[in-house]
C-alpha cells in the first residue's frame, strides 16, 4: 500500500535526533468525542515553547481508548494543521499484530513522520514472538519501540532490541526501565529516549539518552525544554520533581487530566476507566502551580480548584 | 470536533469556482488493499493536465466498497500529499445521516477542503427527512450535493435544494438530472456541476453550470480540462463522444476501471461486485484510443487487449 | 469458517414453505441503541398472531442504519431467544460483496435460518457483476433474494435468477416487480415472495407466490395471515388496502414507526434520515385503526394522535 | 438495551456453582478466519468430558486478537450450538470501559450466561477508577472478574473487590495471585475460581475456591474434571505437573496452541504475535503425552512432532 510521496517520507536520522517529544493530551468534549478546538491550541503551545515531536494517540494521549479511525483521523488532522512545525509519531501500536499493521499503514498513508511501537501487552508473546511482532511493522516507516514493563507485563530484553535494530526504520527505544539499561543501549550505539521525566535530566546528561517522552511537558514546556536543551542543570531538575511526583501518583494520565482541566485548557471532562484526582490531590496542584510559577504552565487563566461536581465521567461515547 | 485551523477552513466560493472536478478512480493491489503508488501517479496526472479538484471515494472510487476508516485515510492522504495542488472533495456521504455526520466530520479533520453528500440511497425518506439528513451536515464545512436518481432510486427536487441553499456551506449541487434541470438551478442562482460527461458541454456552455464532476476525466485530463476552459467546442465533444459512450456500457466505473488497467496505469484488480468488461468491448477500447489519439490518455504504455486471466477479483479484502 | 453443528442446518425446503414472513421493525431507545424489551414483545406477537418468518434488519428494520455489529447482534438475539418458534432471515446483503460475505458467514454462525440478498444498490453492476456477487454468498446457507429496483436503481433480470436458482441453497426471489413477474417465475418453478403488500393477495392466490414478506403484518399480523392462508379472500383485501396505502405514501418505514409510535408499542424514537409522518397523517391513521378494529393491531393501548414534541430524532448513536 | 427474555436469564447462583470452566482455544483456518468446525468439535469433547463452562474470547481463546463482531459472533455461535449443555462465558472485559460496556450488552443479548470482566490493563487507573469501571458493566448480568497482575500490570486489591460484590451480579473472582488471596476470599464467603493450573487442585481442596477456570482443561478435560470433582486427589495432580509446566513454559496459550495442533486437533496456525514453541519442545510433548496416556488426551489422531514448515503464521487477517 506504500505511497512514494516526497511528503511521505522522513528519514529515520530526523527522528534520532529529537530531544523533546511530548506525549500529547487528548481533550474531549461533553459527549466523549475529540474537542479539536481545545487539542489545536495545546498543540500550539508546544510548538511555542519548543517541543519537537509529539505522539499521538499514546497511553498519555489514551490511544487504548480511542476506536482506530479515531485514532487515525487525530494522527492525520495532526499532520494537517502541524506537520511543517513539529514531528507527528503515531503511536500505533497495539498487542495485536494485525492491528499493529493495520494501523501502521494507516498512519503512514496518512503522514505521520514515524510510529510509536509497544510490545504485545496483556496478551504477551515469547521472544521470538516479539521479534516477529516489530517485523511486521518495521518497514513502513520509521519506528520508534517502547518499553515499559510496568504497563505492559513484559520487559523488552536488550536482545530483542538488537535484533530489530538492523533495520534502517528502527530509530530507537523510549525505555522506562532505567538508567543502567539506558546506558547499556547509548554505550552501543542505541538511541535512547528516556521515558520517565523524573529521570530524564540524568537519562539525557549523564547516561547518554537523546532526550525525553515527556507527560510533563504538556504542563510546562518551556522549562522541559530547558531541561533538555540547557545542559546539565541540576537545579531545574529538582525544582520540577514536585510536580512530577504529583502527577504520577496515580497511574498517568489521571493527574495529567485534571492537572489540565485546572488550568483551564481543557475541559474537565474523563473518558472512563480514568477519573479525577480527589479534591486534596487537586489543592496540592494549585500549590504546586504556584511555587513553580503559572507563567511557566500552559493557558493564560487562573490555576482553579475544581469541585467534584465540575467534572464529566464519559463511558458511552 | 471543529478544528479553527487555517488549514483546515476553505471558503464554499473557492469550491464554487472549481470547473474540472475528477471522481478518481481507487486503485488496489491484488490483496484488494489500495494501491497507494498507483493512486499517487493517478494524482500527479490529473494536477499537471489541469484538474482543480477531485472527489475522493465517490461512486467511481468506489466509497461504498471502503470501510470508513479507508476512506478516511484516502481522504487523509490525499490532501497530506497533494492539498496544495488540488481540491480535495471527500464523498462523506451516505445513506445513514449517523455515518454521514461521523464522516464528514472526520474527513474536515483530516483537512478535506468540501464534501460531496447523498441523499439517502435504497433506505430513501420524505422529503422532510432529506431535509433533515442535509442539515445534519451541512454547518461542517463546504458541501456538494449530488443528485443522481438512477443510482439512490429518489430524485432531490429543486425544492429540497432551494431550502438548504440558505445554508453558506452549500457549494452546489452535482446534477445528473439532464440540462433542463441545471438550467433551472443557474437561473436561480445556484451552482452547478454536470454529473454526466456526455452531458458536460453543453451544460457548461449553454445551460450555465460551472464546470463537471468527470469520470473520463481520469482518462483524458486535459481534453476534459479543454472542454472545460476552451471555450464551446462541439467538435471536440463530437470527438469525445465514443469514448464517453463506450465507458457507461456498463454500470461506473466498470468501463474506467477496465480502460485504466489496458492502459496500464492500474493493475488489473476489481473490487466485487465489480468485473471487466468482455473481451469484445477491450478491443474496441484499443480501437478507441488510437482514434483518439494514445498521447491524450492517461499513462505512457501502449494500451494493451487483456485477457481475462489477467484480472484478478477480489471478494474477500 | 464452516460449521456443521446440527443446530446450524436449515433446509432451503423449509424456507421455501413459508407463508408469512415479517420483515420486523427495529424499536430505539431514546439514546438511538436497539430497544430489545420493546423488540422481544414485538417478536411475541409475531409468533403468537401467526407469522413464519422474520425478516431482521431488512429496510423496514433498518439494517442500513446499523452497524454490522449491531445487526449481526441483532441477529443472534433473535435466534436465540426466537429460533425455535420462528425462521429468522438475517438481511446480511450490502452493495459491497465483502460485507455481504462477512455478514452472511457471521449471521449463519449465529445460527440465523436463512439470508436475505440484495443486488448492489446505488453502486449497481453488470450482469455478470449480479452473478458474481450471488455466487459469493449462496454458499453458505439458505438464501432469497431481494429485487426492488424502486430502491436499488436496477432491476434483477430474471436470467440472473435462473442462473443462480441451481444453486442448491437458492430458495425463492422476494419480488416487488408485479404479478406478471411473479408468474413469470412460478410457472418456471421458482419460489415467490411477493414484496408489495398491496399486491400479496393476488400474487399469492392468482399468481402462484407462496406468500409474503410483509410490512403490514407489524401491525396487524392476524389479519395479514389470513389473507394468506384462509384462502382467497377479496374483501379481506379490500378491507386492508387503505391501512397499506397509508404505510407506503412515505418510503418504508416511515409509515411504519409512526403508526407503531401511535399503537404504543415502540418508543416514538426515529434514527434519521427517518422522520415521522406529519400531523395530519397521524390522525387519519387513527382512524384507520378505528375503522379496522383496534383490536386487529399489535399492542393493547389506545391509539394515540402523538404530537411533534413527542417524537425524538437521533443522528449520533 | 435490555432483554427480558427467559432465555436470557442465568442466575449468578448457577455460575457460582461451576466447578470446571474451560478457556476455550480459538482455531483458525490458514487465512486467519475463525475455523468453526474445529472449534465445534472442541467444544464437543469439552462438554462430553466433564466442563460445565467455557470461556469464549478469554486470553487463552485470544479475544485481544479477535474483533469485536468476531468476538460476539463467537459467543453467540456458541451460545446457540452449545448453551443447553454448558454455561457460556463471554470474555467482554476490555481496558477501554466504552468497549467492555457495548461488548458486554452485546454479549448478553446474544445469550451469553456471564460476563468475564478485566481491570484496565496497559492503561491502568486508580482504585477509584477500577471501582468505576466494574460498576459500568456489573448492572447487565452474572459478571467474573479475572485478577492477572502479570498480565494487566495492576493487581485488583481486595478492597475493590468487596466494594463491587455487593452487586447481586457478582459471581465471583478468577484470581491468579496465589492460595493466600485465594483464602482471604474464601473465608469471607467470596467465589473465587484459581486462574493457575498448577495451583487450582490445592485451591480447590485446601483453600475452599469453587473450581478453575483452566487452559490444561482443554487438552485433558476428564483428568481435570477429576480433579475438581473426585476430592483431594495429590497422586493425579503430581502426574498433571509435568504437562502443566510445560504450558506455560511461555506465555500462554503458545504452548497450547502448539499442543492442540500436535494433536491433530487444530491446524497449525497461528496468529501473531504468536509462534508456536521450537522444535525441542514439541519433541518434549510427544513425549508427555506417552507419559500420561494419549487416550487421556483430546482427539484421535496420532500426536505428531510438527517440522517448522508445517505452521502458518498469519499477520493480516
Amino acid at each position: 500500500m506504500r505511497s512514494l510521496e516526497v511528503k511521505n517520507r522522513t528519514s529515520s536520522d530526523t527522528i534520532k535526533s529529537l530531544r523533546l517529544i511530548t506525549a500529547i493530551k487528548t481533550p474531549y468534549l461533553p459527549d466523549g468525542r475529540f474537542d479539536l478546538e481545545a487539542y489545536d491550541a495545546l498543540m500550539h503551545m508546544q510548538i511555542v515553547q519548543g517541543a519537537e515531536g509529539v505522539i499521538v494517540g499514546g497511553t498519555t494521549g489514551e490511544g487504548h481508548l480511542m476506536t482506530w479511525d479515531e485514532h487515525i483521523m487525530l494522527i492525520g488532522h495532526t499532520v494537517n494543521c502541524f506537520g511543517g512545525s513539529i514531528k507527528v509519531i503515531g503511536n500505533t501500536g497495539s498487542n495485536s499484530t494485525r492491528e499493529a499493521i493495520h494501523a501502521s499503514e494507516q498512519g503512514f498513508a496518512v503522514g505521520m513522520h514515524a510510529a510509536l511501537h509497544i510490545n504485545p501487552y496483556y496478551g504477551k508473546t515469547s521472544l521470538d514472538g516479539l521479534v516477529s511482532h516489530f517485523e511486521a511493522v518495521l518497514n513502513m516507516g520509521p519506528t520508534i519501540i517502547y518499553n515499559v514493563p510496568s504497563r505492559t507485563g513484559q520487559d523488552i530484553p536488550p536482545s530483542v532490541i538488537q535484533s530489530v535494530a538492523q533495520n534502517a526504520n528502527f530509530a530507537g527505544i523510549k525505555e522506562c526501565m532505567g538508567n543502567d539499561r539506558v546506558k547499556d543501549y547509548t554505550d552501543n550505539g542505541i538511541v535512547v529516549w528516556s521515558g520517565n521525566d523524573d529521570q530524564c535530566h540524568d537519562s539525557r546528561w549523564d547516561f547518554g539518552a537523546v532526550g525525553v517522552v515527556s507527560v510533563t511537558s504538556n504542563l510546562v514546556p518551556g522549562l522541559m525544554q530547558k531541561l533538555m536543551f540547557g545542559g546539565k542543570d541540576p537545579s531545574l531538575n529538582s525544582k520540577l520533581m514536585p510536580l512530577i511526583d504529583w502527577l504520577f501518583r496515580e497511574p498517568n494520565p489521571i493527574g495529567l487530566n485534571t492537572a489540565l482541566a485546572q488550568l483551564g485548557v481543557v475541559r474537565p471532562i474523563f473518558r472512563l476507566p480514568y477519573v479525577p484526582l480527589p479534591l486534596a490531590r487537586r489543592i496540592e496542584f494549585v500549590d504546586i502551580v504556584k511555587e513553580l510559577g503559572r507563567e511557566n504552565f500552559v493557558g493564560e487563566k487562573e490555576v482553579q480548584v475544581l469541585e467534584d461536581d465540575d467534572f464529566i465521567l464519559v463511558g458511552r461515547y
